[in-house]
């Protein structure tokens, strides 16, 4: 079984149709053949279906109310029991969580105007902007989503930024589908996981019914003109707090590891190698005049 | 004299030609005649203009390095000494602190494929997305910034949001030049002041070499389907870590604004009237069963 794959599927663009569950499942844009989620608790949801099968929800184009399943009738549709966050509850909120871009399809059978005449339409990549529970029209608790599409042009700049980085190791072309905004990556799912996202400066581990968070910050900056790379020795596990910190300057890291500009120390694990260079660079761009004190 | 402005100038959209630098400031998308930067450091920056002054500019269009002012000798404009972060140089971080958008406008004289052929054009609103110290061409310290285009159906979406929300007194239409990412209004950063950017919950205050940061966080959220007002009875002045646990739910705020989900008490000042709805709003969206308790 490959690894769930986040974003647009190769080959098949925004806009292209087909004509049936089974084919969006054979491409890999939608793999499950009847829910209209795909994804698991852990890893996120890669993908929905809308169908017309919720009747909250609401469809403005670039952005989707989505509603969670759950709670119906076998028989009739109708909402008999509220809907818990679990299984593709759960995947879209840890999707939210991680910052994970969302396949879009729509259906004929959707109950609205950008729903295709006939068959589905992959209709391109959407984030998890907000989730929330409400009670649904027929009295039960349900789960909501509110999709915002991913505007293409930050994809395309984002995706020209990591191509164009030649001098460090540049983060691979297919993490182009992740947004700036959210910035996530392999790397920085992975270095969270290392410090069971506990921020390396205060401890702090937030949690969200959806899981812990934690934010993964490069030391040297992604992007033109600093080119710093998405490996694992260019990103810290921090606490939003520590971030903005982290990202004005206000403390940097010496070469032994210790913290200028802060009281405190930073936490390490032995898999965590961070190259000296990447601290230098920090110090150097952000906080010169702890440079030329540490 | 009128507050500043930041955001498109009404009557001059994106494309704008000038002939002079006097007719861009009747119209006042760039009120200096002289200065590349307009704006105060208490305000943040509103507008730059690109007139190949700086040797390390780069000009990618949709990103934009740009180089700060003074260092220079008059005479022969080569870089004599360090920058420092003060007058419009400050303004600029100021803009990014405060999430405010930069109008740009580029000049003839300005040495890119993206200059006018002659006088002046308007090209749009950017953000701040990143500021930097470092030693430029001539060895001296010079501040740099990377700003990167707003793209403009993130504003129209967002414009779209706050004009649809009839039923609560929506965020007004000249606030819609601001992204929905930095979601500034002059109502954030009233909350910010009357805080004087400590959190509510934990008291802390960030601090950066542009000023305290400080988050304003909608108790209910704007946008559809939720259609939250961005007034201060709808608003808090939150760290970072205190927003993220917020909107998910983790805590929230009783009736009498004891804390729900977490210890310690929410400070509130008396200028700061929160809606007991937009409260109950919250516990019955993003944590119901902190609502049955409490």
């Amino acid at each position: 079984m490959p690894e769930r794959f986040f974003g647009h599927i190769s080959g098949y663009p925004e806009g292209s149709w087909f004509e049936s569950r089974a084919a969006l499942a054979e491409v890999g844009l939608h793999r499950p053949l009847v829910a209209g989620i795909s994804g698991t608790e852990s890893e996120g949801a890669d993908s929905i279906v809308l169908s017309g099968g919720y009747e909250d929800d609401e469809d403005l184009g670039n952005e989707i109310v989505y509603t969670g399943h759950g709670g119906r009738d076998q028989d009739t549709g109708r909402q008999v029991a509220n809907q818990n966050l679990s299984r593709g509850n759960l995947a879209l909120a840890k999707s939210k969580l991680q910052g994970l871009s969302v396949r879009v399809i729509r259906g004929s059978t959707h109950k609205s105007d950008y729903a295709p005449s006939t068959g589905y339409r992959y209709d391109g990549l959407y984030r998890v902007e907000d989730y929330w529970q409400e009670r649904g029209r027929a009295g039960y608790y349900i789960w909501r989503y509110r999709l915002v599409k991913i505007v293409e042009d930050e994809i395309s700049a984002f995706s020209r930024v990591t191509e164009s980085s030649g001098a460090y190791s540049a983060p691979r072309r297919q993490e182009t589908t992740i947004l700036r905004i959210v910035r996530d990556t392999k790397q920085a799912r992975r270095i969270k996981a290392l410090y069971d996202y506990r921020c390396q400066v205060c401890g702090t581990r937030l949690e969200s019914n959806a899981g812990p968070y934690a934010e993964a910050a490069h030391i040297r900056p992604l992007g033109i003109p600093h080119n710093g790379s998405d490996a694992i020795n260019n990103l810290l596990c921090l606490c939003p707090n520590h971030h903005v910190l982290f990202d004005y300057g206000t403390f940097s890291i010496a070469d032994d590891l210790s913290l200028l500009g802060i009281e405190g120390t930073l936490t390490i694990v032995m898999q965590h190698e961070i190259h000296i260079e990447n601290l230098r660079y920090h110090r150097e761009h952000y906080s010169p005049m702890q440079n030329e004190s540490g």
